[in-house]
């Protein structure tokens, strides 16, 4: 962060302004950008945080974004590339061309620059990666060759690791001195430094806080914290946030398979891990595999069709069921008035469960040994909601079409379907977390089907037999 | 973290086991505690990281629980109640009694501490702050008055703040020096200092890399970055999230009215909220209010049954709607067989609409600028993907049912409900966001009511229409 930063200070702000860029700023930037006014759209976009102005781009429309970054340049930060969000990101390395973004590239640390170059489409990366330098180049491709989402995906290169014999005054004496030389190698920021043998393998960690706080004299292998949590290159990034969450960390080293110490992964890359980990299950939940604000409308009826069309399969079962019982629907209509009730209350309580077991799993909460338990719970949850649903769905029931019967038939049908839809809530995505399916994005459609099924099934059989 | 904490290492793991306990160990301790080997159980718990013990607390049976902790008692580390899911918490404090919990609670960090209080109910929490000395006490009164969900809550109150006229060998010296004396309100790890001036009104900060690179006689008012955030006490910790994310801080300074610092938030804090946050959308979009696989029955029970009523309220709109052209049925019973493939793909096509727009709100990705552009894209892949599945739906229908009108009623009114669908999707949860209702809790009862009842209305009212 720069000095020229000009976010507002604490007595000046309105508590939803805290930060980021305005309407107000937005539409004023419009209005310039409208004028031709190049002056005034250059100064106000330079004037804010590289941050805020991702956000500025974002909220124009395409033809707006390619006139700003067409007046910025090269000027613009390099950083800018990292913080837009991906639809646009592509739209904006579009209009920079391969020798801009490399440049960009270049001066991004590397954890950063892997992000940026890794999310291009092949045939523009290849672009990009061949305007590099070759030290640059070869860096980026090894990182590449690490699998998506992996530790050696989000670990930064550049990392302080010292001998475990240094003292705490010649540590302090070699930071300085490098930053005198201005070391390219070492990591602008960074809160902990490593301790490593003399093959790379790291032995220990000492906080910042702790350096500061010890003398001159004293060496590093009587301050280290020896019980330090080092992370295989391979790790997949869900593990890696879950171990920063589990002990609170700061920082932890990265290691290859020899156990050599490669990089480092930092809080705020946990940070987004976090946040995207959290976004798959609450849109896999929706049946959407990838979705922003920002997408075109082909790719996102692209990305959520498939889910509608698998809820359609069950549909047409659940349709079936309906057919088998036409003779009862002919007979008393009223039945196909209340059957959407019976499937619908079934389907939501199913939902809720579910929701439930996949956050559950996701956190690691919900296993092997405690799954029995946890569905025991999950049944008696939906006897207890079913019953009291089932008390006012059957009185209504009942009034509505002076049966008492029908009333009768409607309740104990819709407490059948809450407890297939707590047990199947609970299953679905069990199993196929079991099987290596990710239980968020495919656990909807077989829950809504079942309750569907069983919902129909019982409320159409069940009136059948008693009422006809 | 001390120094007999025996989690595995690199060379041992495999990749689901990078942390954490393991089925095997929770076994082994319930062996331990069925065969009342104390000994056992003891060295078992104790030699486990604290975060991990609690982990193997909640996977026990309560009455495991009990006696785990009486055998434990006093000698537990403190941390262990801040790392406990919340009902377990409170069983758990239950079993400690007010005096142990206040002696744990002295030995937290402050935020932690808070954190921990907050959570207990209304007498329990007397209990234990009466057991403080006075002014832990008091302290903890002072930030209990700070709204929930407030940074005033979120922060930490110890910190280290130093004058700018400071060196940065006289800030070593003193933090040296402090560390020796035992300083019981410096924090045990910092990530920044924070430079502030007579009044206490924080200047700038100083990251401890920069100070640690840097030659002794430079000044703390030549080193330090006044672009800082400073965050009012009142701020909602959604917004403290926000910024940490935008600006990846990994502090920042909390300020009374007056501008004076009182606390700092650092980016552990903001990873638990993040979840939070999360979370709250994840289970809000499924209706539930708060839940944990740890919760009773009874209480899941309770959070979950209120929107099972707002639900059932909906579909009894939608089965008057189908009351109301009962005739229709009657004549055309293929009518009742179709109508909930409509109903049920509209619902879902919303569904994925409104979580789309209910994380773009979180994210601050949608709001009123962008608002009519959103709307605008959700109806056209609305349309998109209606046109697709009315074609499969229309085809599958007149087939089966040998009727080209009622496979095109079908495929018209499909195509009528998503539409809808996509509309009220953005429209439902923008809406009760603009009057400060969190739209993740309320808005899938209303937008199912809505696509159900125009599926319904829309397919029996054409088939009414053209049909008979």
């Amino acid at each position: 962060m720069s000095g020229t930063d000009p976010r507002p200070e604490a007595g000046e702000i309105q508590s939803d302004e805290l930060y980021g860029v305005s309407g107000g700023q937005v539409a004023d930037l419009r209005a310039a950008l409208d004028a031709h006014d190049l002056v005034r759209v250059e100064e106000m976009a330079l004037a804010l945080h590289t941050a805020d102005l991702a956000d500025l781009i974002e909220g124009l429309a395409p033809s707006e974004r390619r006139i700003l970054i067409d007046i910025l340049g090269p000027r613009v930060d390099p950083e800018l590339l990292t913080f837009l969000a991906e639809p646009v990101r592509e739209e904006v390395v579009g209009y920079l061309g391969p020798a801009d973004v490399a440049a960009a590239v270049t001066e991004m640390d590397t954890d950063d620059a892997l992000d940026v170059v890794a999310s291009l489409d092949e045939p523009v990366q290849a672009e990009v990666l061949e305007q590099l330098e070759a030290g640059d180049r070869a860096a980026l491709e090894e990182a590449l060759a690490h699998p998506e989402d992996s530790a050696g995906r989000l670990m930064q290169r550049e990392f302080v690791a010292v001998p475990a014999r240094w003292t705490v005054g010649e540590t302090i004496d070699y930071l300085r001195e490098e930053a005198e030389h201005g070391a390219e190698h070492l990591p602008e920021e960074f809160l902990d430094l490593f301790v490593v043998d003399d093959g790379g393998k790291p032995l220990g960690m000492v906080s910042l806080s702790r350096i500061l706080r010890t003398r001159r004299p004293v060496r590093l292998e009587d301050l280290m914290d020896t019980d330090i949590d080092r992370i295989p290159v391979t790790t997949d990034q869900e593990e890696v946030a879950h171990l920063f969450r589990q002990y609170d960390l700061a920082s932890a080293p990265v290691v290859d398979t020899d156990g050599k110490m490669v990089g480092v992964i930092t809080h705020d890359d946990v940070m987004d891990v976090v946040h995207e980990e959290a976004e798959e299950d609450i849109l896999g939940l929706a049946g959407i595999r990838q979705d922003s604000v920002y997408d075109s409308v082909l790719s996102t009826s692209r990305s959520r069709i498939s889910w509608l069309f698998l809820s359609l399969l069950g549909l047409l079962c659940a349709s079936l069921v309906i057919w088998l019982f036409e003779d009862a629907i002919e007979q008393v209509v009223a039945l196909a008035v209340l059957m959407p009730i019976v499937a619908a209350l079934g389907g939501n309580a199913g939902i809720q469960a579910m929701t439930v077991a996949v956050r559950a799993l996701s956190m690691k909460e919900l296993h092997r040994g405690n799954a029995l338990r946890i569905l025991g719970k999950e049944i008696m949850v939906a006897a207890v909601n079913g019953l009291l649903l089932a008390v006012v769905v059957g009185i209504v029931a009942g009034l509505w079409f002076s049966s008492v019967h029908l009333g009768a038939i409607l309740a104990g049908s819709l407490v059948i379907n809450l407890l297939a839809a707590g047990a199947v809530g609970v299953i679905i995505p069990f199993t196929l977390d079991r099987f290596s399916v990710d239980p968020a994005i495919a656990s909807s459609p077989f829950l809504i089907t079942v309750t569907d099924t069983v919902g129909f099934a019982a409320f159409l059989g069940s009136a059948t037999y008693f009422l006809l």
